[in-house]
């Protein structure tokens, strides 16, 4: 039986053309994070079931690919469950195992360490265009550090890497979990109903001011309640004159330095960005994830209807496996993303020199494929793509292929023109 | 319960000092490989597990993680084997699904294609010193191309890479298994009995001639044959005076072009190689991969006692998916084998500039943090590393652990000071 052509279900074949961005894409981000002083780590693809159910994952807990035990760990008969015959399973981020590295690693790294990584990761998410079940992700974070610096750092980085692919007209929208949630008692919300008013307020974009209304009546507030909520967010402009306002207005309800720390970000954001974007301050804005503690951010793009990069502090995530908590901020790109938009603006890469193809004819003496074989290792020492390749039959298709390929210079080799061609 | 903090059973995370060396050699890799035509292209990590299991992995199908199925797919209850719990499998190399990829792509690629691939690859090996579950493998191949230009090509790239990471005092070895066959025919063994001949003949090394001339007996041959076989590899020389002997040698048994082609492949090697390195026509070499249909090479370090790379000719692969047999030849080097020896050797990474650190104090005011911030992306807009911290209580220890990390220049930043920092 012939074997299966297509990827798995949900995942793909990356060809020349889409790596050739990736790997440039690859090597600006690195090159930028780390001017910023950030380096590279890595952790393995798999890793403890325990780990990756532990909660910290919300959703996505659901679309874990699920990696089978071992030789005699493996007792299919007597197995009622998933967790009876599989051990480990493939990481659904890059920030549990970032948690988890760091509190294997913690006394032979420098403190406050900054880390960088760029992995593949994998859900088992319902198939859909532009979407795979497996896919890269680029996340920059800073953990030990608990000053508004750890932001400012990571929002300078990420955007200056996002001003050098030529992305502009993009805006950051920045928050406070604390502000949301001073916002919500303020408003007469009980703290114990945080999160569920969080992710009802989450919505607020998809369904509108009223269904959000009415979904938070049905947790048990009134109206008046509700109102005074919804009303509140219409009062404060986005910017920092907006931080001012919460300040007097939530005086009773927030440790005001919260709003001094979002103010100094905005604004050391503002002044040391490298290159132009809005910063909107955005009281509005939970993101998904359930782990986020302090400030949150996400990058946004008008041309493009979404979100290309997002992040925030979890400062109590790395406690959990070290049973001690520690600051950590991170900022993760919409890798996958970037790269559609520059297909799709069919971004072109800064040349990298002339590429030269030599084709040999079929009865070309050994001794002059030897002269061809000297000539391309001259050139490849200069710094130069050779490619030798046999003439084939049908040789216009072939140059117009390799012309496609980007080569500029195709040079027949017949042994009547090998002395000419070694001259050159 | 705290969770785990030691990463899932035999792989490892790497550390920023290791990424570094990592970093380093793949750029230098995808440079030299780039400079010979190859283009990059990535699988995924999941392959199939029809096509994993399909007997082109030999030993390595052995060691596959399994992939549980999902939902409803899933039926614990009425599981037997492996096969009704698991659909999916982590690659254990890169030949398999390099070889569904081209079947896939193949109207979309040139012709022929020349592929370079760097990824992970699992295997669930007992865990040992230096040997890894996940692992990086690094792969260039050459598809649709049968004549020995393949060879030459593979050749030169991968020899010339381990030239420029400075590695010297190396040695190719090169044979071609249909000159194994030939040898074994020439002395009686039967084409049938060839395979298990193979699996004798590749113990040479380990357990010496009498226990190879022992078990080659128990196949069912006598003395005479035995030792015809053993004898004829003490009769060649390993250059291509050998091969030139075998052409008399083998007259009858074996196609003579077979031997003129690996007598041009290592000519042209001789005369184009990049750096200085020994060729030895090796004989006695079979290389374990059973899908191998003609020339094989490794590159073995006098210094290191190993192997660094390998690989061979294995024209029937392609066609187990396409029904159509396509000529094939790649040349794989041992990645986390040549990590480990840069690491031994305390191998220093060419300079990347002037790391420069700013140093915060704790009272230092936000307008002079502005100033600071200023001053950084001033310098990291002029390509250098530029870190800014805040000073710990510790300033010592901590600037002695920044020197370690590279930084040159470290500078406190005061309130009193920070003008004369930013005259700079």
């Amino acid at each position: 039986m012939a074997l299966k052509k297509k990827p798995v279900t949900g995942m793909k074949d990356i060809l020349p053309k889409e790596m050739e961005i990736r790997d440039y894409l690859i090597a600006m981000i690195k090159d930028t994070y780390k001017s910023y002083g950030f380096v590279d780590i890595e952790t393995p693809c798999v890793e403890h079931l325990e780990n990756l159910t532990s909660k910290q994952g919300g959703d996505n807990e659901k679309l874990i690919f699920k990696i089978l035990k071992r030789g005699e760990k493996l007792k299919l008969e007597s197995a009622k469950t998933e967790e009876d015959v599989a051990d480990g399973g493939l990481r659904y981020d890059l920030t549990l195992p970032l948690a988890r590295f760091y509190a294997n690693h913690m006394s032979e790294l420098p403190a406050p360490f900054k880390a960088l990584q760029i992995g593949s990761v994998w859900r088992a998410d319902r198939p859909q265009k532009g979407r795979y079940r497996q896919f890269t992700q680029c996340d920059i974070d800073i953990l030990g550090e608990a000053g508004p610096l750890s932001e400012v750092e990571l929002i300078l980085a990420t955007t200056g890497m996002l001003g050098k692919i030529g992305f502009s007209n993009f805006t950051l929208c920045i928050n406070d979990r604390e502000i949301l949630r001073a916002m919500a008692a303020y408003s007469g919300f009980k703290d114990e109903d945080f999160d569920g008013v969080c992710i009802i307020l989450d919505k607020l974009d998809k369904i509108g001011e009223d269904k959000v209304a009415k979904e938070l009546m049905e947790l048990g507030y009134t109206t008046e309640n509700t109102k005074k909520y919804l009303e509140l967010f219409k009062e404060i402009s986005p910017n920092e004159e907006g931080i001012a306002y919460l300040k007097e207005k939530l005086a009773g309800s927030i440790n005001t330095k919260i709003l001094d720390r979002l103010s100094f970000i905005i604004t050391s954001v503002a002044a040391a960005k490298e290159c132009e974007f809005k910063i909107k301050f955005d009281p509005t804005m939970v993101r998904g994830q359930s782990y986020y503690t302090g400030t949150i951010f996400e990058i946004t793009m008008d041309d493009f209807g979404g979100s290309v990069a997002g992040g925030g502090r979890y400062d109590k995530m790395i406690g959990k496996f070290t049973g001690l908590d520690t600051p950590a901020c991170g900022f993760s790109i919409g890798f996958e993303r970037i790269v559609m938009i520059l297909l799709e603006q069919d971004y072109q890469i800064p040349s990298q020199g002339i590429k030269t193809a030599y084709l040999l004819d079929k009865d070309l003496l050994d001794e002059n494929v030897l002269k061809v074989l000297a000539k391309a290792k001259k050139e490849r020492e200069l710094g130069k793509t050779v490619l030798v390749a046999n003439m084939k039959k049908n040789k216009k298709f072939q140059k117009e292929q390799l012309a496609e390929e980007g080569y500029e210079a195709i040079i027949d080799c017949y042994n009547d023109s090998i002395d000419h061609i070694n001259e050159n």
